[in-house]
């Protein structure tokens, strides 16, 4: 193992064990009675998500104080951020937080590491249904340490689909919405909405679900961890347009090899 | 405890019995590669499924041969059921089946049993997930043998929602989801579709989903083991129009009885 490999694997490891610690806090909050502060009508923030991402940053800033960090909790704070080619840890402490205050068990911690702004180290962990997903550039993706891989599935019209809701429920966004579920549903076998965009990436990489698009979503941290977990499961991970994936533009799309053309191209029919 | 109570307790442990000896199939199965039949264009059965079937009908038979059975497989075979006073024992042997078929995590036996057509005793059992959901009439729900209740939320634009997509996605069947969607999702917080009637129905039960609303979906199996989970938590299921729940009209709501009223109108509003 080169030095540059032993470093990736050393910041998996640290990663790994800052998700363990924010996961066990998260699993405290879930099931317990929430004090639940409002952002916007129908967004949420949680005494846990604050604690956590508090837990994820001092951990990673004990080992690693050079590195950059931008979490979703400080960014909601100060309402900006800059991507650079520094090592940047990427974090959402609670992915899937309406999920967690109404007790559904489809939430985990985010954390990803860029670095020269490509996703590098990925770590995404549910700490109720107990599903840690790693993955570092080149070396492969697992879920609970086992090896895991994007499903096979060829066509569109067998395969599963998931996408989600958005909190802005502003008419024209829930019209777009509803008219790309319009227009993909036909083409597809089935549709899944579960609320964690990283747990949506996880699930195309472990084949459980077949293809994933949103737009719209909070920012870099709903993707970042599951971005280099998808891409070392096998998959790809796409703007919904065809063009390259972007880091910051809240816009994404992941499916196997097999499925990508045939869903980009049902993707531009809704101008997605 | 008396003899009808004694006997509806024997009826449960029969029934939980024959749910985990099913579980273990399900369990074989969702990890291995599947054997998949065609019943339409994106409809499936599962060879796991017919073993299920014959797997949780023996073991009643063997208890209760003078009981009645309706199961999905057998209805699907036969093409017809007919439900009667006498005590009925109501099966769908995986329900989740796409996702069973994809090894999305979200699926269950379903088994219920009616005396006198009123659901009574009920058991729908993930067996991936490993979460037993078990009530008897007028003896409480219970989550792997811990009481359960549905939420408390009061209004609908804290609530989350689920609904689900049906196999058929002929156009107006679509359009008429779609529309649905559109319409309740500017009063919610959030919409999940997960994938199992029988399951969602006890989300709502144990409180990690607020509202329910299906209609079109198989038949009564789908619906019979969580109604009585779902009453016994304390929740309300009823038809979509507001009229009393029918358990052979392929139609069902469900909510905590502080949602009720607002539900109802709110799918009033789609014609549902």
């Amino acid at each position: 193992m080169s030095a540059n490999d032993s470093s990736l694997s050393a910041f998996l490891d640290t990663a790994v064990a800052a998700a363990r610690k924010a996961g066990e806090a998260i699993r405290e909050g879930f099931y317990q009675t929430k004090c639940v502060e409002h952002k916007g009508q129908v967004d949420l923030v949680t005494e846990t998500d604050k604690a956590c991402e508090d837990i994820v940053f001092g951990l990673l800033k004990q080992h690693y104080p050079n590195h950059k960090f931008i979490g979703e909790e400080t960014v909601a704070a100060s309402g900006t951020f800059e991507l650079t080619d520094e090592p940047t840890w990427i974090v959402d402490p609670i992915d899937g937080t309406t999920n967690f205050v109404h007790g559904f068990p489809y939430v985990c911690v985010s954390i990803g590491l860029t670095i020269g702004k490509v996703p590098t180290v990925g770590v995404v962990y549910n700490p109720i249904m107990e599903e840690l997903f790693t993955a570092i550039h080149g070396k492969g993706a697992f879920l609970n340490g086992n090896p895991i891989k994007v499903s096979s599935q060829a066509e569109l019209i067998t395969s599963l689909l998931v996408a989600e809701d958005v909190p802005n429920h502003d008419k024209p966004i829930v019209d777009a919405m509803t008219n790309g579920i319009n227009s993909m549903l036909p083409k597809v076998r089935s549709i899944r909405m579960l609320g964690s965009c990283a747990l949506d990436l996880c699930g195309v990489a472990c084949g459980r679900v077949d293809l994933f698009y949103l737009t719209g979503f909070g920012g870099p941290w709903d993707v970042a961890g599951g971005a280099v977990i998808v891409t070392e499961a096998g998959g790809c991970i796409f703007d919904p347009s065809g063009k390259d994936f972007d880091l910051i533009s809240r816009r994404v799309a992941a499916s196997n090899p097999h499925l990508k053309e045939a869903f980009i191209k049902a993707l531009q029919e809704i101008n997605c």
